[in-house]
């Protein structure tokens, strides 16, 4: 993405290169979701169209054990695990005589994330991801990001990893992988702004009385996204783009004060970058993860993704508003959260999944999610006090994270 | 622009770098215009911040001496010149004492190119800039390209001037200058299609009818840009967009069969860059030539800018459409001339600044521009033969300049 190291008036003579073949050993963990069958739908394109050539050497799944053991023999891999540990037989026996090694439980997937693969797919929902991530960070693997909660929950630690580690951090969300592409980081301090675009999720015209009593079904009705149903609620309350603000706080070294966050209803735009020059550098696409799972599999070649092609005449027109923050607060707690910093963002994370788990299971009302979550972390922070990063350790937050949630239980429990 | 060769983890934890002082020795070919005062405005916006420490080597103008010896007697340049000789005595009474140099005519104006300048700002309106632009490329300067011009008509031998030099190209039509910032050069290959914005000028709206009748004053209004009366004309005929897509096939080694436009009224988003993984790079700002020449000026770093930030929110919306064939032929024939490539684009932008001056002056109807255009470009196409790079000599590309300019009063006269 520079031009500055080749002179410029030569390379538009010059012959174009030829493309080398992609290889990469791959790990997904989480493979059986949809960025992980995003991914491998994504391996098989390169391989047909000869542009990779990709080992899968592991995959990890938390329960879904036929469609693993299937994936596990298609793409040869050499170790397969189930987090849900009831299932181990299970894939056992789906993989008798194949050849293929099994584990299951968290150090399954800790066996997982430490097999030699040099680029892993970090897509394992929720805090369950945590250490798996963190292993294979460690060993210096490239990490294909796509588990926010890692970031969000222990960003210091994290980054700390990957800097141990020394591999390529590529974050797969949308909205990160587009200010990734267009991110200066050899001038960070030239860039003024991140803008964060928001869809606004299905209540994004609805009135404060409307959203109260709107069911699960209704919340997981994503406008633009096919998404599983923790994270069409995220976007709904709009938590989803507070913890992407987090997330976009440990990953780009941007004050978190000029991250801004825009509602984008067509999601066309991923996110911005803004310059001292008043150049805004943005990337844009259809609305299909195949795209920027892409890029970070490519990362820094391309390669070419089956998603359709952006065409911005049958778009007709890209709309902008400001975030209502009377409806969303979901985006103001993100904010307390990264001011507190600490255990903080992992406390929030913790009460909005057991809230919005209430709510999929018709024990919470919608507007509750955020209720509950920011009574938690209100009382979380009291109690435990807002920690400066020396402070964390993967204990201590899992310690955070077990409380958040036993104190969100309550909440839930206390409103029923 | 690239996170490939540092560890991105360690970046965010990293103290942000102290801006270094930029330095630049810099030249301006046609300093009294629009473009030539803005990058004098953005010196000393960057002088008073204490970002850049920029020493003014060389001015030109083509008669506006009056303003010209101010800048010269202001910068303390070393050395400036007039095109038109019949100024030439009165810069240097107005110089006089002051120690600064002059010169005038197309010597004058190479021996301005011809400085020590590392920077060279290329704003020269038409085809009179070519020498001059190409003595600087050849010595090796860095070329901020403000004069497309000399790239429609002299592409071939522009870029091999700029690759004898070494000297870096940076794009200063905001358009060009969109493409640049999220162009891979090093992977050409991955890129799919460049989409060029165009305003749609003036009469985005009208009917053929009412194009029939309108007047020069009517064409200079531009919607959203600031601009000389030709260049508005251009936009107005959309001219301008079919020599930025001839200029936009000299700059970018993508084959111009991939180089779409778009008509973006808003003029928000610049131009875009698409990749065989479906992300779409784009630069968006506000209509504000300081932006392209600020992040010309300073790449690959950056320098801040006056002008205003983009507010999208305030936008509102950003439309699309294709542009219509029938009300805008300047799109096709832009195309024709760079299918048959040799002298044909010199022919169509000679052809085309003749019938604007026209147009100007009241002997030409809007709608016969781009018919005695057509007109003249099938003529000369016919007499002197689509020619190969291989034919191209500046002295020839001169003849059939002033044989297209010849043909195109004639055909103008014919008309009246």
């Amino acid at each position: 993405m520079s031009a500055t190291d080749h002179a410029f008036s030569v390379q538009s003579t010059a012959p174009v290169t030829v493309p080398r073949d992609l290889k990469r050993r791959v790990t997904i963990l989480g493979s059986t979701g949809s960025v992980g069958t995003s991914t491998l739908d994504l391996i098989d394109h390169a391989s047909a169209r000869g542009e990779a050539d990709i080992t899968v050497v592991a995959l990890t799944a938390h329960s879904k054990v036929d469609m693993l053991a299937e994936q596990a023999i298609r793409y040869r891999a050499e170790f397969v695990a189930v987090a849900d540990e009831t299932y181990y037989e299970d894939l056992k026996q789906r993989l008798a005589g194949t050849g293929i090694e099994t584990g299951a439980g968290m150090s399954g997937l800790i066996e997982a994330a430490n097999r030699d693969a040099d680029w892993v797919m970090a897509a394992i929902v929720g805090a369950g991801g945590l250490e798996p991530t963190l292993a294979a960070a460690r060993r210096g693997a490239d990490i294909a990001f796509a588990n926010k909660e890692c970031l969000v929950c222990a960003g210091a630690l994290f980054m700390d990893a990957m800097a141990q580690g020394g591999g390529q951090l590529l974050p797969v969300d949308s909205e990160h992988n587009a200010i990734f592409q267009v991110y200066d980081f050899d001038r960070p301090h030239r860039i003024t702004r991140l803008i964060l675009t928001a869809s606004g999720g299905p209540f994004r015209t609805f009135s404060l009385a409307e959203m109260a009593s709107v069911t699960p079904q209704q919340a997981v009705a994503h406008p633009n996204w096919t998404m599983g149903a923790k994270i069409s609620v995220d976007s709904a309350t709009m938590m989803n783009k507070g913890l992407e603000l987090i997330e976009a706080a440990r990953l780009f070294p941007t004050p978190h004060k000029q991250i801004e966050i825009i509602v984008h209803p067509q999601s066309v735009i991923h996110s911005m970058v803004e310059y001292v020059d008043g150049s805004v550098l943005a990337q844009l696409g259809s609305p299909d993860m195949r795209t920027p799972i892409a890029c970070a599999l490519a990362w820094p070649d391309r390669l070419d993704s089956p998603s359709p092609k952006l065409d911005l005449m049958a778009m007709g027109a890209l709309e902008f508003e400001a975030p209502d923050p009377q409806r969303f607060p979901a985006l103001r707690l993100a904010r307390e959260a990264l001011d507190a910093d600490g255990y903080c963002p992992a406390v929030l994370n913790a009460a909005n999944e057991v809230a919005v788990a209430a709510f999929l299971n018709g024990h919470l009302k919608f507007l509750d999610i955020t209720r509950v979550t920011e009574q938690v972390l209100s009382t979380c922070t009291a109690r435990i006090g807002a920690s400066g990063r020396e402070g964390l350790s993967l204990e201590t937050l899992l310690a955070a994270d077990r409380m958040a949630r036993a104190d969100a239980r309550a909440a839930v429990a206390s409103l029923n």
